[in-house]
């Protein structure tokens, strides 16, 4: 399968369960840009409906693309080919049904997710044995809202340690991605 | 086996290949705390040998222990009981005999290291099988050096995709550290 991520910035929690939009972060497009690259994402998109913000993301991918970071350091370059803006998650959900010719299959991902999820180890057969692209969705800031989980096709469970290693798993989005991927796509 | 972590900012390499202290950064202590508590690791050494950097993360580790972080987010205080200062990788080393008695295994990792490595899954099955701490090394910058490498243990092999999906393996030291743990210490 095509594997597509999207960092979604809206709809999501805040500490306090609050509804709202989260700040794009620098650093988050470097390491998912990289971690992209590393296992074959086809398209890793930043969502946010915040114009602006979209408008930076694309600055920052013209800099490493086009700009003074092409000859700084160029292998950057080219993780940032992987790296897409969409206003929404079905914008960006189009987008790959435009290049498909298939709508992605939606899987969530969340430390909590309260719902039937599937084991890693079948999707990851999934992935290898079935064409047709997927979509892996990440929450920025307390997570995804319950109403756009509703919206989803299949949900992984939590990333945690082996039992006997506590279960404290607040890890940031940025490590949860790139061990998302590898548990996906990794050559373990 | 106790499993600590020593992020090393020297000896590593540049984009040049020579031989330089990179400086902390910030984030790299929170996702490595994050992760660090959620696999259960005993220790997360912050290695330079600049004391003002030192300084730098105590005063951080502060903040989210005893200072205003404690307030806003006791979970990130939580993690933070995980993160260490030392001088010298050496000295972690020192620290962690003192605790334990014993010496850790050094266990090195990077993308290309030129040697003969532990398959991720022998070193899994030592870590529940033995008694005794292990130190993960991680390299910040472009690497560790051929020098300190050359003193450690054991080493691991880059972290790669599966056959297939190309040939690229430029995480950053949040990313590989995160799959890393999660390669050994994991609930798949």
């Amino acid at each position: 399968m095509d594997i597509y991520v999207a960092l979604v910035h809206h709809p999501v929690r805040n500490r306090k369960g609050d509804v709202v939009t989260t700040a794009v972060t620098n650093l988050d497009i470097h390491d998912l840009a990289r971690a992209s690259r590393t296992y074959d994402v086809r398209g890793m998109y930043i969502v946010t409906p915040l114009e602006q913000q979209r408008s930076l993301v694309s600055r920052i991918i013209a800099h490493w693309q086009e700009g003074e970071g092409t000859t700084y350091n160029p292998i950057r370059g080219e993780a940032f080919t992987r790296v897409r803006v969409a206003a929404s998650t079905e914008d960006a959900s189009l987008d790959i049904e435009t290049k498909c010719g298939r709508r992605p299959l939606w899987v969530a991902t969340g430390a909590n997710l309260d719902r039937e999820t599937i084991p890693y180890d079948s999707l990851r057969e999934r992935i290898e044995a079935e064409d047709g692209p997927l979509l892996l969705l990440f929450g920025t800031g307390w997570g995804l809202t319950d109403e756009f989980l509703q919206r989803c096709d299949q949900w992984l469970p939590g990333v945690r340690a082996v039992e006997g290693r506590g279960d404290y798993n607040h890890l940031s989005v940025r490590s949860a991605v790139s061990i998302i991927l590898d548990r996906l796509l990794g050559d373990r």
